[in-house]
């Protein structure tokens, strides 16, 4: 976003009028952004020497100049501030075209031909879901394939950004109090060092990523590979360059990409305080401490479950269980077993990891640890609360009391989570699916996860869903990506009246 | 409950002190009337020249004497009030002692010869659950199967007084609304005239089995069968007389059980209106719309499903699909079509069915077609919440604004449903069930329903869930039936607290 385009949310939404020329001004700036973004895969191209190398220069060509064209013919647009229903519109508009330009390397080197299909592919990468339609990858250009990878860190820059300087500012399930955390926000009115701290964010982002593809490197990656599982890796996102995901690679890599999902998967302004000595703090968060109980105590639970169960050997037992609970938690859906071979007792416990989710101000989706954790202290409290009816029992979090306007918030946007994954799977199962299949995708493309259960397995993908299932699969996506209102909020007539 | 003990709610239950003997005295008088119902079978066991028709008349006397020692033993104590930690002791020891005694037919007559499993029976019957232990119920002497029944039907007996006299004031789960709504109900005090209430409800629930018997029995049931199928659609539980359920009976008794199921399902506060002839209240009634919608909408469209891929007639799917849907929406649990063999795309449509449950004040369990009503709406509220930030925009609900504590509370009450049903089928997981079944499980005993999905489905039962698993399950039943606080409450250190 152009620095020189302040945010200044107004309460009075209403009264204010949508400036169709900066929303357009802003998407141009945006693909002009992707369509550069695009030209990145071009020395892969050249290097392997592909026969159709031109594609993604053509497709950054395109997507360029339309960006461009909309920039300069909404130039003369001279207001500077955007206003709440402006901000609902670029993020959602923004996920959207941006989807739609990034469909072009696919099409233009005929790797998936089909519109439908591109369309969830790159919805799928800018959403950090993961899910393909890809049966084969490992066919696909390295420069198409570094496109498909890239639209995940693309992505992540994106959920940033949002993070940090939109969500929390619409209030949306509770997300205020997330703001209050963040250094530089100040509630109800966005910090001039908003833009800097998202700057900040990203340059730990790309940091990271860059460190991650060095480690993967040292292995049994190269720079290709390294690349693309880092950036699959820091932005949640699950895309391989394999058809056995990260099983096809070294214990090492596997246990590295661990490490950087867990990171991946923590709010980014942990990074920011541990960078400057702050660790202390990190570890006085409360998410953060319960996200590390949960990860532990999943993979020993499942651990011990497969060591009883097998005879595969304590350490693969041991990596397999820790990167599959990582892998989903984050919701990045990178696969070093199968986990619908694991024994069935084992299957609930993955359902229920996809229900939480990374922490808030990551690059993870899902409900988020945070909700989880407000909603089951909460629920721990109604039981005091019915004890004592006429105390006043908040709910704390570190050490501070949380509005019963935050948890209501929360608690209705659980609520909402669980109502749309119902509907979806009602509408997933109208086209023929199985009741683990229809659940499995809802809930593996709301939660921006990627693999599911059922038919959509970890080693399955989403090629045979019907067309008409593949839109409604991508719009979960977005749904779940923007953290449901920012979309659903555009379908209410309430948002359209003046 | 002996009319001379009046109920009197102390907000200040901390302070209050537990009598057990007055516990102790209501338990004595619970018992003594169990110990003269299980006799009500005797006349069948003479009737049909059964071998051990002795079972029910000692089970009956050592449960009445066990009973009366109690109430002896404990009549000096004069004090005519209860105070809420009693009400709460009361409701929770109640139905696990009566589920003790209620074993001693099944054991006394080596029916069911396993203690774990006549207590897992009896307190399915007695919590209106319906899922059975039992793989040939036909082999059961009939005097045993009227037993089996009759616990449905003292167990919604019991439901009926829980809903109008106790819960409501407990404020359990949004429950107070409930009781604003309730004629004779005054907020905050249990007037005097609730025992009247309790009583002309009462009377309703054995008008209408008498009613249902009467026509079941003119078409191709006999008295014994009619009174069993009446009790155990009345009060929403499900056991049968006959191992195919309700498919082993005529269209006829069909129809007749759907509609005395729906009439179950519903609050029997309608009726008590409806039979002063006032129906336009209870179709303005906004739950009992809405009940009747999920109904008539969700057997419509399994209908046309089924119409579509099979050719089994018109006037069978039709049956089919209704009798199925009213059966599970009312936590009945009776079976005339095995739903597991339906098209796997209607599966979710089952699942979702037993979310929503009964009407509150109906004896049907599961979370409540006023609580989902409740919960939808505030859902589809808070975007409009999200564009209006300052805005305060209350929950209407039959014309009138529905306070945010009362959200707040079915909120937490949905979100702990949630939770225990994640716990339920973890737990259940461990003891080896695959996904499906540990879900199913879980779903039917939590939701009182009986049949659940997996190895749980219609046409199975429970024998062989491991023993732990069946005095979970048992637990997980009571839970679901007190409405999850009642139980969990006693388990919460602060209760105990002085």
């Amino acid at each position: 976003m152009p620095d020189r385009v302040k945010i200044i949310f107004s309460q009075e939404m209403n009264r204010a009028k949508i400036n169709i020329k900066l929303i357009l001004k802003v998407m141009g700036f945006l693909l002009v952004f992707e369509g550069l973004l695009m030209l990145l895969g071009l020395p892969f191209a050249l290097y392997y020497h592909e026969s159709k190398w031109y594609s993604l220069l053509i497709s950054g060509f395109i997507t360029s100049l339309a960006g461009g064209t909309l920039w300069i013919l909404n130039k003369n647009d001279q207001r500077k501030s955007i206003n709440r229903k402006e901000g609902y519109l670029i993020v959602s508009i923004a996920w959207v075209i941006i989807s739609l330009f990034g469909t072009l390397p696919f099409l233009i080197s005929g790797t998936i031909p089909d519109f439908t299909n591109a369309f969830f592919e790159t919805m799928s990468g800018f959403t950090t879901t993961g899910a393909t339609v890809l049966q084969d990858i490992e066919v696909l250009p390295r420069s198409i394939l570094f496109w498909r990878s890239l639209t995940h860190w693309i992505g992540g820059m994106g959920i940033i950004v949002l993070s940090v300087a939109i969500l929390p500012f619409l209030g949306i399930g509770g997300m205020q109090l997330y703001a209050a955390e963040m250094p530089g926000v100040k509630k109800d009115k966005l910090h001039p060092r908003i833009m800097g701290t998202a700057k900040r964010l990203w340059g730990i982002y790309v940091l990271l990523t860059f460190v991650e593809t060095g480690l993967l490197m040292t292995g049994d990656m190269d720079l290709f590979e390294g690349l693309c599982h880092a950036f699959g890796t820091m932005a949640t996102g699950g895309f391989s360059t394999r058809n056995g995901s990260i099983a096809d690679f070294s214990a090492y890599s596997q246990y590295i990409i661990v490490v950087f999902m867990i990171l991946a998967g923590m709010n980014f302004t942990l990074h920011y305080l541990a960078l400057h000595g702050r660790l202390k703090e990190v570890w006085r968060n409360e998410e953060f401490r319960k996200y590390i109980y949960v990860i532990f105590i999943f993979s020993a639970v499942i651990w011990i479950v497969m060591v009883i169960n097998y005879s595969g050997g304590f350490e693969k037992a041991f990596r397999d269980s820790l990167f599959q609970v990582v892998s989903i938690i984050t919701t990045t859906g990178y696969i070093t077993s199968d986990y619908l071979q694991w024994p069935a007792e084992l299957w609930f416990f993955i359902f229920i990891l996809m229900f939480i989710g990374g922490m808030a101000g990551s690059t993870g989706g899902g409900i988020k640890v945070l909700r989880q954790l407000l909603l089951i202290k909460n629920v721990g409290l109604e039981l005091k609360r019915a004890i004592h009816p006429k105390a006043i029992i908040p709910v704390r979090l570190n050490g501070q009391a949380v509005s019963q306007e935050v948890i209501f918030k929360v608690m209705a946007f659980f609520q909402l989570y669980i109502l749309i994954l119902v509907i979806g799977s009602l509408v997933m199962s109208l086209m023929g699916l199985d009741f683990d299949t229809a659940l499995g995708v809802s809930i593996a493309t709301l939660g921006n996860i990627g693999p599911g259960l059922g038919a959509v397995g970890p080693v399955e993908n989403y090629a045979f869903i019907p067309g008409m299932g593949k839109w409604f699969l991508s719009f979960m996506m977005l749904l779940g990506r923007l953290e449901l209102f920012t979309i659903l909020i555009l379908l209410s007539p309430a948002f359209w009246k003046r």
